[in-house]
């Protein structure tokens, strides 16, 4: 690692929606801003560096996320796994002396691709905090979940779901858009839906939605709820089905990672929430420190 | 059966968008029109009855489909699988003395909630005509594809995918809609999405579209290709998984059901093309002959 990161520097977890700057300060935050000028919404993002270190400090500056994507500043390309912290830091992509992407990571393992962006700092933070084994399966719920195999300390292999872009495509469009207005809930029918999920048969398992509305058999206010185990459920079933562990360790928010804790548990695993904040200024400190 | 239907009479196959009027005539068809007037266009179905009758013939009536549904006509009730045509003719709805509508069909089996509506005549009509065993799997591709287990010349049990509707909503929202607007061929990449479908991993094998443009592994030209065999292929893995048969009937159009003959094969099974209008003619004989 160059040594410009050796005193205070700025970190910055750069989305396609939203962006979170940290100032860090002996390993520490000493201040930190959350906004939503995520990669789509920025044009000029050399002025918004200036815009950043205006506010910050005249700093060095770690940038990761969608920011070294194709629809970011600079393409930062992908190191393959399996990665460590060394190889990420090794993969900086400098836009100048002072200023770096941390790249992504792909992997081709199975005849799968797939590829990440910004997750990986958070992962190999948890594994540098403690807070998650160097061997383990780590989640990550969201729009995409990313599911991801860590060995050794590294990403040894990972897959991502589309499950939280189905639940919202199913929500606004098509058939069942009109009977899934309701709120997501951690009760009897989210967990009827992680039971049906275990089938991994999700382009029927949602048709029966709607039959279960034309035969009387499920309220509108639970099909939501019921949606929303079943894609979880069945996202969990699959991954669970390939993994040699006994155990799921979730970087998400609560409300979110909570509902994949149930349906891990409803496999019978374990389930541990981790802070996914203090996971992401692990990872960035492990990363200068190289 | 009533009398009325003893003579010439008018069969009208009347569904969401599309709807085709049949004189039929010692069991022929004397005359067929199809117009786009399916019930979500039409808001009075008396007067559209009287303007069939001024066009076809003062006649009987036998309707089949949507027209049946709470957004149809009148609703007619499903009648429970098992249910044969002796069930659908003993279930026929009569709106007035010489108009009847044919009921469809729910399922129960196995804690799997599950209705059809218009399909029930063309999988009866399949087995009286000959075109198929009364003791097989039978498909009807579409928006949502019906997978019917046939027994005794009954309608044993079904199960409904929304893999047309899926790919529908893939193609036209999200994260990959953008790399979907191809033409769906059948190719080496629509069989390459076959071959992945048989992890029936559905969320996560659609986000390898996109990890699959990102490391350059696939042009955007095939991508609806892969996509139409990833979501017939998982559609086709889960039923076969379940099947007790070696083949399976399809009834389609020859291009929808020649990508789901390809991906049966591609399991090695065997898949045969029947001809769905005749066996809907078929259908309705047999019904106003019980």
């Amino acid at each position: 690692m160059v040594v410009s990161f050796a005193g205070p520097f700025l970190a910055v977890d750069w989305g396609t929606t939203n962006r979170r700057v940290f100032l860090i300060e002996g390993g520490q935050v000493a201040k930190t801003e959350r906004d939503d000028k995520g990669v789509t919404s920025v044009d000029d993002f050399a002025a918004e560096a200036v815009a950043i270190r205006a506010r910050f400090g005249d700093l060095p500056m770690l940038l990761a996320g969608m920011v070294g994507s194709n629809i970011g500043w600079q393409v930062a390309p992908y190191v393959a796994a399996p990665a460590g912290v060394a190889e990420l830091a090794a993969g900086l992509f400098w836009i100048d002396d002072r200023t770096a992407i941390v790249p992504g990571i792909s992997t081709l393992v199975g005849r799968r691709p797939d590829v990440m962006r910004g997750e990986e700092v958070q992962l190999l933070g948890a594994v540098a905090a403690g807070l998650v084994p160097g061997d383990a399966l780590l989640a990550q719920p969201g729009t995409h979940c990313k599911w991801v195999e860590m060995a050794d300390g590294k990403v040894a292999d990972f897959v991502t779901a589309m499950t939280g872009e189905l639940f919202a495509l199913l929500r606004k469009h098509g058939l069942l858009a009109a009977q899934l207005g309701g709120e997501v809930t951690l009760g009897a029918a989210f967990l009827e839906g992680v039971e049906d999920g275990k089938r991994q048969d999700l382009a029927a398992s949602l048709f029966g939605i709607r039959a279960a509305k034309m035969l009387g058999q499920r309220d509108d206010a639970d099909a939501a709820s019921y949606a929303s185990g079943l894609l979880i459920g069945t996202d969990v079933a699959a991954r669970l089905a390939a993994s040699k562990h006994d155990a799921v360790h979730i970087l998400a928010d609560p409300v979110l990672g909570g509902f994949y804790a149930a349906a891990i548990q409803a496999h019978g695993q374990s389930a541990y929430l981790i802070d996914s904040h203090a996971a992401f200024i692990a990872g960035i400190n492990e990363i200068v420190s190289q």
